[in-house]
Parts: C-alpha cells; sequence; structure tokens
C-alpha cells in the first residue's frame, strides 16, 4: 500500500465523520452523534416530510431506511419481533450507520428485509468441542453479535471503525446435527440431517453440511467482511472453516425499494414468497407457532429449518435458447417477470389458460408449474442470492421453514422429475441447518439448546 | 430457484418499471423514461433544492449523483475528458440507471469517482490471434462497450435486463506486451514488462501479468457480473481467462461522497492522492501529455501504465499489535487517518517533529515516511479496492502513472527496502499493463495500436 508521496497533499473531500482515537466505544458514538446524527436526522426527516406531501414516493424509496427509522438514536433498544424492516439509524450521514437490533423471539436476518450482501460460513465441531465448550462458544458469539450488528465493537476487537458502520448487519446463527448430538443426541429433529437425494443433484463435497453456520447479511461488504473475520477468529478454538460462500443481490439504492431482485439468468426471481406480514407467516416458518404439530424439540422453538442449495447455472447454453424459449421454461416473461398467462409480476399465474390451438400457455415442463402446489401447507420462504466467482455463476437458493421434509422436499422432487430448467442448472452444493431461536439482552443464543 | 407455490400470490412491492417483453431497448427506455424519468427526476431535483435551501449536505450525499447529473436524459451523449465524475441520470428511481461516458480522450474507469465494485480479468492470447484477429477483437470490444456501460444492452446480449442498470457501469481496457508484439514488436514500451523483482515478492503466479486486461467497475455487482459474462463470451475465440480478481470498497450510499476508502487492516487508504482536478495530474498520469518526454510511441498516448499489486494481509499477527504500534507503523491514527503529528487526514504529514525525547513523531520505519519522496514526479496515481475471499484477505493495490520505471518502482523500491508493515503483508501478484488512449464515436480501441 504505497502512499503516493507529494509535498502537496490533495483535498478531494474533507470529512471529520471518523471516530477520534483517544475515546472509547460510547464516546465514539455520542460524538459522532453530536456531530451528524442529531441535526441531520432532523432536517433529513422534514425534507422526507415535504417529499412525502408532494407525493413522491421515489424520494422515500432513495432515501429509505434513513426515513422509515426515523428515531435517530444511538443504540438499538428494539426488537427484530415484528416485522423486523424497520432499521434504527445511527448516522444520516449514509446508510452505513444504520443498524437492526439482534434480540427478539426470533434471530435476525430471516425476515429482516433482503439486503446486498450475505456471506455463508460453515464450520466442523473440533474432536475436542464438548458441551462445556460450546456453552462457552454460544456465550462468546452472543456477545460477538450483540456489538457487530450495533456498531459497537466487541472490546477484543482490534479494528473497531470497521465495525463502526454496521450497515444492517445481521448476524444468524444455525447448528447441524453433529452439534446438537454433542450436547444431547435425542434431541435432533428428523429433518436435520442431509436431504433426501435428488436424482439430478451432482453434489461435489465442497460445499455440504457443516456442524454450525455462521450467515452474515448487509448492505455493504466491509462491516461483512470484518465480521466474519473476527468470528472466524473467536471461533477457532471450537472449530473450523468447512466452506464459505458468498452472494449478492443489486446495490442498495440501486433499485426502487421492495424490487424483487434478478438472478444470472436474467430472471425475476423470488415472486411469489410468503411475507412476514402474512398471518400464516409464523405457521410456516417459525418451528412451534401457529398450528405446529407439536413433535418438534422445544429448543428449536422460535427457530427455523435453513436449506442452502448451491445451484450452478450453464449460462452459455441458456444463452444459446432464444427468448419465448427461456420464457416457456419459467412461465413467466423476461422483460418483468410477469406470468405468461398476463397481468404483471405479482399477477397470480393461470395454469389453466390455454391458447388458440388449446394448449397450455404455461407448459407441463415449466419450472412454475412444477414448483407450483396446491397445498397451501407445502411453502417455503425464499431468501436466495447470486453467487459469481471462480468462474462459476449461479444461485444460493436459500429457503427457510417449519419443517424441510413436508416444505421443501416435495417441491424439490416436482422440480427433480420435470422441470426444463434442469438442463441449465446444476445442485452442487446441498446444506440444513437449524436456525436456532433468538435471544434477549438476558439471555443467550444456544440456551434452549443447553438447558 | 423453486418458487414457492401458493394460492395468494404475495405483494411487498409493486413496481412497474421493468422493461416490457415487446419492445425493444430504445422503446424499452423511452418507456421508463416516460414512467419514472421525467416527473419523478423533477421531483428529486425540487426537493434537493430545499435540501440544499435548508443547508442539509447529508441529503445531497445520500441521493448524491441523482441530484448532481439530473439532466434526466436516456443517452450518455458526454464524453469522459472532463472531470468525469459527474454521472449521467437515466432514472431516478435509484442509481441503477447511472451511466458514465465511455467515449472520451482517455478511457472511462481512471479518473472517473471511485465505485464501489471492482473486476480485474487479464487474458491470454490464443496462439492464432494474430493482426487481423486483434483488429476484429477490438472493434468487438469497442461495440460492447458502448452498449454495456450506457445500459443499451448490445444487440447479441440475451439477457438486456441485466445490462439495463448500469451502475455506472466503466469497462477499461488494457494490454501485455504479447498483444503489441503482436502487431509491431518494435513499439513495446521499455515499461511493458514484468515488474524488477523486490526481495520481498512472493508472487505465486496465480494473479502475475497476462496479455489483455479488462477492468469493469461499477456500483452494483450484477451489472458488472454480467457485463464481465459478455466480454468474456465474445472474447472466447481470441483468448482465454488467466485470471480474475475482485474487489470492493464500502458500498455506494453507505458513506458520505468522497469519504477515503478503508482498508480490511482498518487503516484509511489513499488519502494522499493526485486528483483529476490537479495541474500536474496529465502530466503524471496521461502519457504523452504536459512535460511527457516524448520517448514513448504515440499509439499509446492519451493512455497510461497499470501497476496491479495482489496483497496478502496476515490480518492474524497484525491484530496481535496493539494500538499505538500498529498506528507507529502507518504513521497515522487508525481512527481517522491523521498523521501522527497531528491534524485531520488530510494534514500534511510533518517529517521532522520530534517528541518530548527528541525522536522522530514519523518513525524511520514508518509507512508513510518510506513512501514519501521529495520529488514530485515520483507520485503515483492510486485507486486500490479490498479482496477477501477463499479465505485470503488483502488489497487489490492498483496505480496509474505515465511510466512505472520512474513512478511506481522508487516507491516501492523504499517500501520493500525498509517498512515495518512488510511484516504483515506479501505481494503475491504483480502486473503491468498499457491502458489504452480513449475512442470517441468515431473511432475505436486499439485504433492508434493498429494504425
Amino acid at each position: 500500500m504505497p502512499t503516493t508521496p507529494g509535498t502537496e497533499p490533495r483535498v478531494e473531500a474533507r470529512t471529520a465523520d471518523h471516530p477520534s482515537a483517544e475515546s472509547g466505544p460510547d464516546a465514539r458514538f455520542g460524538r459522532r452523534a453530536l456531530l451528524t446524527g442529531g441535526a441531520a436526522g432532523a432536517g433529513i426527516g422534514a425534507v422526507l416530510g415535504i417529499g412525502a406531501a408532494l407525493g413522491i414516493p421515489a424520494l422515500r424509496d432513495a432515501t429509505s431506511g434513513a426515513g422509515a427509522g426515523g428515531s435517530g438514536g444511538s443504540g438499538s433498544t428494539g426488537t427484530n419481533g415484528g416485522d423486523g424492516s424497520d432499521p434504527t439509524v445511527i448516522d444520516a450521514a449514509g446508510f452505513g450507520g444504520e443498524s437492526l437490533p439482534c434480540h427478539g423471539a426470533h434471530q435476525a436476518g430471516v425476515m429482516t428485509a433482503p439486503v446486498a450482501h450475505a456471506r455463508y460460513v460453515a464450520y466442523t465441531l473440533r474432536p475436542e468441542s464438548d458441551r462445556a465448550a460450546l456453552a462457552r462458544m454460544f456465550r462468546i458469539l452472543t456477545g460477538d453479535i450483540e456489538g457487530l450488528t450495533s456498531g459497537r465493537a466487541p472490546l477484543a476487537d482490534p479494528e473497531p471503525e470497521l465495525a463502526a458502520r454496521p450497515s444492517n448487519l445481521t448476524i444468524t446463527i444455525g447448528v447441524g446435527p453433529e452439534l446438537v448430538r454433542r450436547i444431547d443426541a435425542s434431541r435432533v429433529p428428523e429433518w436435520l440431517a442431509p436431504l433426501p437425494a435428488f436424482e439430478r443433484d451432482r453434489l461435489d463435497g465442497r460445499h455440504d453440511g457443516g456442524d454450525l453456520l455462521v450467515l452474515l447479511q448487509a448492505d455493504d461488504p466491509l462491516p461483512l467482511a470484518h465480521a466474519a473475520r473476527m468470528l472466524e477468529r473467536d471461533l477457532r478454538s471450537f472449530a473450523d472453516v468447512r466452506w464459505s460462500q458468498q452472494g449478492f443481490r443489486q446495490a442498495r439504492g440501486a433499485e426502487p425499494n421492495g424490487t424483487t431482485m434478478r438472478n444470472l439468468m436474467g430472471q425475476v426471481d423470488g415472486t411469489i414468497n410468503p411475507a412476514p406480514v402474512d398471518e400464516d407467516f409464523a405457521s410456516l416458518v417459525w418451528i412451534g407457532s401457529g398450528d405446529d404439530r407439536g413433535d418438534q424439540p422445544t429448543w428449536v422453538h422460535g427457530g427455523s429449518a435453513l436449506v442452502l442449495r448451491r445451484i450452478r447455472m450453464q449460462l452459455d447454453t441458456w444463452d444459446m435458447v432464444d427468448r419465448p424459449g427461456r420464457e416457456q421454461t419459467i412461465g413467466r416473461t423476461l422483460a418483468d417477470g410477469s406470468p405468461l398467462t398476463g397481468g404483471d409480476e405479482h399477477t397470480p399465474v393461470d395454469f389453466e389458460a390455454t391458447n388458440a390451438n388449446g394448449l397450455p400457455v404455461i407448459p407441463s415442463y415449466a419450472h412454475v408449474r412444477r414448483a407450483h402446489s396446491t397445498d397451501p401447507s407445502e411453502r417455503i420462504f425464499r431468501r436466495s442470492t447470486n453467487y459469481d466467482e471462480g468462474g462459476e455463476s449461479g444461485l444460493l437458493f436459500a429457503c427457510y421453514q417449519r419443517d424441510p421434509l413436508a416444505q421443501f422436499v416435495p417441491i424439490q422432487r416436482r422440480l427433480d422429475e420435470l422441470d426444463l430448467l434442469n438442463e441449465w442448472v446444476e445442485h452442487t452444493g446441498s446444506a440444513v441447518f437449524a436456525i436456532l431461536p433468538g435471544f434477549t439482552p438476558d439471555t443467550g443464543l444456544g440456551d434452549t439448546l443447553l438447558a
């Protein structure tokens, strides 16, 4: 990192926004809040009020959370138990200061609004990591997550400046069957195991399974990279990294808020998805809630089941298919994701519609038809990201549910049997984790498992 | 990519912003402009006016280019010959529609304002790629760059929707010595060769050299990934990918505009840097301009010399050094990058200052002292990004100059000899490329080389 020598240093832009050297974390935030949080925050709110009065939704979209949160406080005193999507604004000068509460009935990062960057890091427990060690590990994880997601670096963090602007960082912890077995082998849920094999699986062993999952998500890759490294450092005496996968969506602010992401095949991806505000969301996603059958161990109540599939795209051959052919493969237009049976992106697909020749408009092999179920309990909450590294492109398909065997597996079985899209995708990685229930200032991650 | 089945599709947010299926690229832009560009753009401008009148710089920062550009036109009619940092606004609903002109005396992507994501892709020419083939290749590259950077996908692009929102995408082309030799061996500049070996180099052969460089930069990783793939596809019959490296800075909008980036060691990185508005910028960076000695081949006049070094950071041992030790290693504070001799980030370093014991405040081994030169022509224009993949973290150090042997090499030699930072970094990759001069609607990339 050579510094350009020069007798006249250049001022491209001056900012006095960084924390000062001599003050601790709290003083730092106090000072920043004083400098920028108060007045500027109120200003933004005032101008947003004007924008809203003028009926200009674009402005609300462009500044998003900065207006929605509005409290301007420096702490994360809320919980994510509600819709979990309103960030707390620490600093109005850029969204870097936005943070999401990590406490609540459920962990953050599942039903919080999608952010731009995600990293999944799976660990293999060391042989010596017994119950007592795991209890220590969860205590450390709990403190690290409280610090890193709030912008107050944990005490042992040597680079607090890289943690000070969390950009809606969430850290979500999942466990694999081996971790549960080390605590109590009788409490491993039936579904917490490798998925049943699918005919078309091409798992290469590089992104399968794991004993512990750390899922980091943020709108900025810098605090995410720093947090991932801090956790890796603190986990080192308990577990080794097994694999790591990085995903992305369109950048924060590039599209109007709420725009459904596009995948690297060019498709609008994720349109039909339960929403956290839905009446049946909890019973689909959160274990032990709603009309749950009650046959799951209590330690995972308030948690969820994550299925992560690495889906490699064969984009070179996909590109050779003409546009109508690609649209028929999916059942939706490439332009805006609307069903081939008409309407806009969010219009329901009409599976009965026929064309002038009496043939179905949505072909029998179309992805949307194969993925569709008439059983409303057979639904999943998708939260995928794109990946593109090492000369390989695809989708990190992620979905949350109460029971993968009852929700993801029947969907994937239908796709596995007959989905024209299979010609251009292959599943090369597969993992299932139990997302732990949430925690509060008075409890910790893993408490219910260790109880 | 299973679609969640469900009888009641969910509306998380409705947008009618995507191009319609039946219209071509131009109609698409016309329609989008009609829907969102006009009215919303005016609205943003109006509200920004209010914000500015109230003296709220944060709002201007948060919406940045959307307000600065303001023309709301759908084309990129300007050139990047000026300061090149004001994006043209295509669509006010998010910055995705911003595009930068690719035409000008110099290629875009060098002195254009730093964006969030960068990808360097180096190619090795195929044996059969002779002068005639290279002429075809440059024609294809020229058209692809004009299309992809403006948001109008090239005709052969099967996924125009992934190109429609360029997010300030720039594509910058460099050439290595072998490519020049295939056209005219007598015209290879002396500096267009592997750098002289440095004592502490630890080049592992995975990120060295190359015959052709494609540098893609954008504020959104999605159009960047798509453009990289389109170019790889179109280059396939001429060259094979040799290596690819991805870099990032803080996300667009996370920090106030103009904030100097931080690297993964936590340092403010890149403070002292010539600025495109400086009087001597051109003579430092653009070959054949200012007081250039005139000994460089004319084909590279208007171009520049890029040095790219992959610098791996040993963050685990770096973290073990206490904070004063890390600050003394650099000569600047970690908090805000100000020199240890006082002031703010942009205050000149006082190399003569001594402490109470009569010792220099900036130690003899400090990075800033070793990088500093009293010769003002011995300066470089830095444009680095962070990398963090495959369990490895560091800096993709990039710098532009007229002549690396006269500018980068003396700096790096001083650092190589004595820079305490060497204890925690190692250079594992090294490449030098000649950045071609710019092109206009009437000329093409490589014209001067092929003339």
